[in-house]
């Protein structure tokens, strides 16, 4: 740990704002953060909270524990205030359940690039399988099974693994059916899991089936939510867990909430009163999630299309605020302008054309691969006021500003592949 | 990890919390929480920043680094806005600092209970030192000598030593001629320091002299703090840390920035301007500063007369809002009913008064002595109103209800020796 570097995300940025500083205007698509405003209901009860100041139980007051709950059991997830544990964000809910479940991880490649560091802080050996074909946020069930019998055949002991669902960095929502044969594998194999929804509500077409493996191994799986997503609060940093209802899930929320009291004491009491007024769902709060995941779908798929028109393969966008295309079609064409691996290709963009995206290899993916993430929720507008016309848009795609960047992007990856 | 257990602590709340329900009166001790309303201008500015939704960077924006380092640089600390990493409270920072410094932990012998967890949670050995006869929150230097040397000779390797200016449990404010003593020691011995001045601002008295070590070794020394003691502030969760402006303060504080980008992220962007506006000490916050101060003072001083008076030995409190009597003249006494260490006497105190305080046994004291912990910041009143009236007096002993609840303290310990 002594010698830990800065992530190199925070170079980017440091490039990013010189170049900005001179004069140029930078299409940064490489944070996953949704740049919408803050819904006013959840503005007036901040402020509203702003005289709580004491510093209440560690997994969160009975409020917020009770509301999420609600939320959880609204989703098929039948749940009790006592199986809840909020935090500030769900990255700190993620690493402690590392620290208190004994054995190594399984995470999918590629994967949101924050669980394998924690895995490794944590001392596991991290194993990362590949996705299938058709969607991101699981490994492919059958290399599941292989690579867990053979890490074990080698002395390694592999016993948690991460799914995403809807996922980052692909967009993609995993179908029910692989949730199943996931959760077959890892019932076999003696395999915990952890399913980080951080993106549930944002689900592009409400008449996608979504299936949690929580709902198919209650016993064995801890679900992660949280707002940063679905209301656009990352900067309020409010994550919630779900333990199972049984001994073992017992056993680790009790862990987490031991770890939590030594290390981060609780969520901010503010935020949890805001926290328990957005997972109570009132009207106001469930139509922002309609119209958020509408814009966002809308912009994904727009973006999507221009990868494809390019000559990218690319999984089509279904949740979440991503597209992750692959530019191996188009490699002759790229290896004539020196790109040839995933830092190449995004250093082209970025010195070309002034577009940020995140190389596949920063998210565990194979460095020859011509891939990378691109976060399509940051193209909603400068000010509030862009953003907010962009969400409350019946077809945002033809907001000027959104068309203007669109159009942009599409030039760039015309010349690209020209 | 697996099988950690739930706080004692939490237990104890349980019991207080059942008690309490069946309508009796308790006097909660145990529990170091400044219970002050908040300032109105910091409600204001909390409602002011419920617009602010991005991430931010990491170690924290701009304005929040400037005006911390400003709070610092005006404590003979002179520090650049590159040196400070706001977190959601100084429990996050003090963990990553013991996770990116390698080697082992010296801490102080009794101390706050939760340096030895994050110490163990990090993979280090922890020694515990005693305290010099006359404060607390400081390792007594020929000891703390004594046992690094013995520690090494034993294949051991003790690096980063935690002092805590002014002290949790003892109340007491180290001398400056005791901090050159351990500073000078510190650096015969090749040890780094973590000083953790959450304290800092409740100095009873504002002629004691408070020298930190990071004026004596500026290059070994890291500070944390925070809002949470100062500002009654501890249910918003602030913290921040002072990095030595030298190679090695450098490189802790990128691996510090590097862990909470896989961690915690930041700290709640509009808990930051919170804290940007507390940090630049407007004439309201240095007002706040000084009526807590004195508050705390005035009550901690006469439960320290009530120890006293009852035939403890107790360090006379000069900061913070603890005592940490010391009831071994009275062992004969107390033995005969039934007291003979820290846990009998807190249970004794509970069970018969329904008094509760930290056994000294949770502090990481000896099992065997005769002393508890008393945090005298819970006794301000039960309303916001009289907790305001407490702080607005220039002598909170004559309020009724600070009289009262003194006088029942009296009674108890008044029984207890009798």
């Amino acid at each position: 740990m002594a010698n830990r570097k800065v992530s190199p995300n925070l170079d980017l940025n440091n490039d990013v704002a010189e170049r900005r500083t001179r004069g140029e205007s930078i299409v940064h698509l490489a944070f996953g953060e949704a740049r919408l405003p803050v819904h006013p209901a959840l503005k007036g009860q901040l402020a509203a909270s702003s005289g709580e100041n004491a510093y209440g139980a560690v997994p969160g007051g009975r409020a917020v524990r009770r509301e999420a709950a609600g939320y959880f059991s609204r989703r098929n997830l039948p749940t009790e205030p006592e199986q809840v544990v909020v935090a500030p964000g769900s990255k700190p809910l993620l690493m402690a359940v590392q620290f208190v479940v004994p054995g190594d991880l399984v995470i999918p490649k590629p994967a949101w690039n924050t669980y394998k560091p924690q895995g490794l802080l944590a001392g596991k050996q991290v194993y990362e399988v590949d996705i299938p074909a058709e969607c991101g946020g699981v490994p492919d069930p059958v290399k599941l099974r292989e690579t867990v019998r053979a890490a074990r055949a080698a002395g390694g002991n592999p016993r948690l693994v991460v799914l995403t669902l809807p996922d980052n960095p692909t967009g993609t929502v995993v179908s029910p059916e692989l949730v199943r044969e996931i959760c077959a594998v890892a019932e076999e194999e003696d395999l915990y899991l952890i399913s980080d929804e951080i993106y549930r509500d944002v689900v592009h077409d409400p008449a996608t089936p979504v299936l949690s493996p929580a709902e198919v191994l209650p016993e064995r799986t801890i679900v992660t939510n949280g707002l940063s997503k679905t209301l656009a609060l990352g900067g309020w940093r409010i994550g919630v867990a779900r333990f199972p209802d049984s001994t073992w899930g017992n056993s680790v929320r009790d862990g987490v909430i031991s770890l939590a009291s030594e290390v981060w004491s609780t969520l901010a009491i503010p935020m949890q009163e805001v926290a328990a007024y957005a997972f109570s769902e009132p009207p106001e709060v469930r139509d922002r999630f309609a119209r958020s995941a509408r814009l966002h779908g809308a912009v994904a798929r727009a973006v999507y299309r221009i990868m494809i028109g390019a000559g990218a393969t690319c999984r089509p966008p279904t949740g979440g605020f991503y597209v992750y295309p692959d530019f191996e079609p188009k490699r002759a064409v790229l290896e004539a302008k020196g790109i040839t691996d995933a830092q190449s290709l995004f250093r082209y963009l970025f010195d070309e054309f002034g577009i940020v995206v995140l190389a596949g290899d920063n998210l565990g993916d194979d460095a020859g691969a011509l891939r990378f993430k691109a976060a399509t929720s940051l193209l909603y507008g400068h000010t509030r006021e862009e953003q907010q016309l962009a969400l409350d848009s019946e077809d945002p795609l033809s907001l000027p500003h959104i068309r203007d960047v669109l159009t942009r992007i599409e030039e760039a990856f015309s010349k690209l592949v020209g």
